[in-house]
């Protein structure tokens, strides 16, 4: 198959073998994938993001099981894991999908030898190539004949699903963005589907600020306009119930102080941007205030089917996030393009499809 | 009356004018007053502390009426928070208090002009000197004949109490104790009588390890022998209900990111040690693990409460922690012998009585 490859911290377009679906599992071709920031940051800092990985698994030695394997930077890797695809083959002992199912599915596979993550792996290829081995129990069919390219959404917007339960924030809160990129723009739809209507989002771009309204943020600001907490006082959100939770999805160094800075007394800061470098913080704003720093990854199986079924209800409107699409041998640039904030919010890639141009 | 005051950065003892009680407060006589590690760093780092107070106050602007206000560092400061005195005057409209009641208090005088802190304030002397002012009905009297030295050590262990309850830990669960100073060992204590029975405690020093296993901790660690996770899971830590719970109480720059490199999956860190310099963290180790990092400062006024009938029921021993006494004059000695973490953890101070030496 076709796939572009992450080889020796580059991206390159290559032929490999296909990949051949195991017991309880299902041979996909890839419908469409959403290029993801994890995956721009794994392309330059790859060694971290596996260390970081080596390190967790250490740290839950008593779960090492459940904890995904590591890639292996010197060996291929196909990316991908934000992806919608249709079942071409099933394995043995599959009993959930059928040949013609258009599915998503957490991007994890299980094996005999334990648990990959499809994208991060040197075995499971992601979306960025033609085909991909998906775990035929955790495949969901995408339902209501939704379109394929916003059926692959689901992944990033369960990431803003899952930040916003595991904040802890209630319905009547208010609450902050620090960044409208995907993750933030997750994160402020999820707060409008979880009730909560006093947000205040910040960003640079104002492609970004005009994709923030459209998901739902009443009130949006440029940073050198007005700070975000300014703002947040001048619309009342001090006076909405429960303390302000403050989602900083923006991840350079700094972003973690400049919200602690900002953060009134008993304020909850959930990261969901990920800083891949150190980064320093005065812990004294923490304690002045008796703040909570709160750090979100992923999702569980329930968010992620949750979040589906939002999106092919139609409570969960994700097409204005779809900004370009690209064949497989488009994802470098489209990496590159994504640079530009003003231009871009997700870019598919959709093997199958005569793309247009970015 | 004499008094130690800090004074450009410095502690000297000095004569003063006695304060006098406004409407609503009393004039106490100092029996006893606990040395704390945030007065060490207030007379290191007092124009950080300021600095910060000053930010928390632009923070909740909305709250300001309730903010402390903050102390002028190029004025007299006499400091002293963990106090046991005896009523000698009552001012005007009291109702509580009377003369020769012994009582403590949250540090916290109200009056006409706002909130003070008794002890960081330019007017409210704190229990370094012989007298101070205290609020008539923030006063509480010590039952059951509680000595006034183990009374005044309510503060710190109120502290602890905080600590805890703020946690958010259950009966059941699991800690780890990271230092054994003041802070931690009231922790360790409060754990004790919050329900938790698995704690690894860990301090370089052997004299406070051996007060931690007076507190309660059932497996103490030197750091320098055994990592306190390993610990943790060596004595089976994991096996207890709910995910684990880290107190940082040690304050220096790197414990916290030391602390996330050790957490498991879903950590809470609470951080309860001061550290009043930047400190650099990698929220990677965050992300990767989902943990939790709480601050804790302070007290409610029910903690505070609590925490004195606990002493003077007896759940709470409190003895052990007293490691020595001085008068007004020998704070600034003090100050130098709390350097040295094997000979002291909680050092009085006793303007009426005749001392023993240190």
């Amino acid at each position: 198959m076709r796939a572009t490859v992450m080889r020796g911290g580059r991206l390159v377009v290559d032929d490999m073998a296909d990949p051949a679906p195991g017991p309880g599992q299902v041979l996909v071709r890839t419908l469409a994938c959403g290029i993801c920031g994890s995956d721009l940051h794994a392309l330059r800092h790859g060694d971290r993001m596996v260390e970081m990985g080596r390190e967790a698994v250490a740290a839950d030695a008593d779960a090492a099981a459940f904890t995904p394997t590591l890639m292996d930077l010197d060996r291929d890797v196909v990316m991908g894991h934000e992806f919608a695809a249709e079942v071409v083959e099933l394995g043995a002992d599959t009993f959930n999908c059928h040949v013609g199912d258009v599915v998503v599915s957490i991007p994890i596979v299980l094996d005999v030898t334990g648990v990959h993550p499809v994208g991060y792996s040197n075995v499971f290829p992601g979306g960025y190539g033609e085909l991909m081995v998906l775990s035929d129990p955790l495949a969901l069919e995408v339902p209501n004949g939704l379109d394929a390219r916003q059926a692959a959404l689901t992944e990033p917007m369960a990431v803003g699903v899952h930040a916003v339960n595991r904040s802890g924030i209630s319905a009547g809160s208010s609450a902050v963005v620090l960044g409208c990129g995907p993750v933030g723009l997750a994160v402020i739809a999820a707060l409008r589907l979880h009730g909560v209507e006093s947000i205040v989002a910040t960003d640079f771009s104002a492609g970004r600020r005009r994709l923030a309204t459209i998901m739902g943020a009443p009130e949006v600001v440029d940073p050198r306009q007005e700070q975000a907490i300014d703002a947040w006082r001048r619309i009342g959100g001090f006076k909405e119930s429960g303390p302000l939770t403050i989602f900083e999805a923006v991840g350079v160094p700094g972003m973690l102080d400049d919200a602690m800075r900002m953060a009134p007394r008993d304020a909850h800061i959930m990261v969901v941007g990920v800083c891949m470098e150190p980064d320093t913080i005065r812990p004294m704003r923490g304690v002045a205030r008796e703040l909570t720093i709160g750090f979100a990854l992923g999702y569980d199986p329930m968010e992620f089917a949750d979040t589906l079924r939002r999106i092919a209800e139609g409570e969960l409107d994700v097409a204005p996030l779809i900004t370009g699409s690209v064949p497989v041998e488009g994802v470098a640039g489209a990496f590159d393009a994504l640079a530009d904030p003003d231009l871009h919010a997700k870019i598919l890639v959709e093997p199958g499809a005569s793309s247009a141009p970015l």
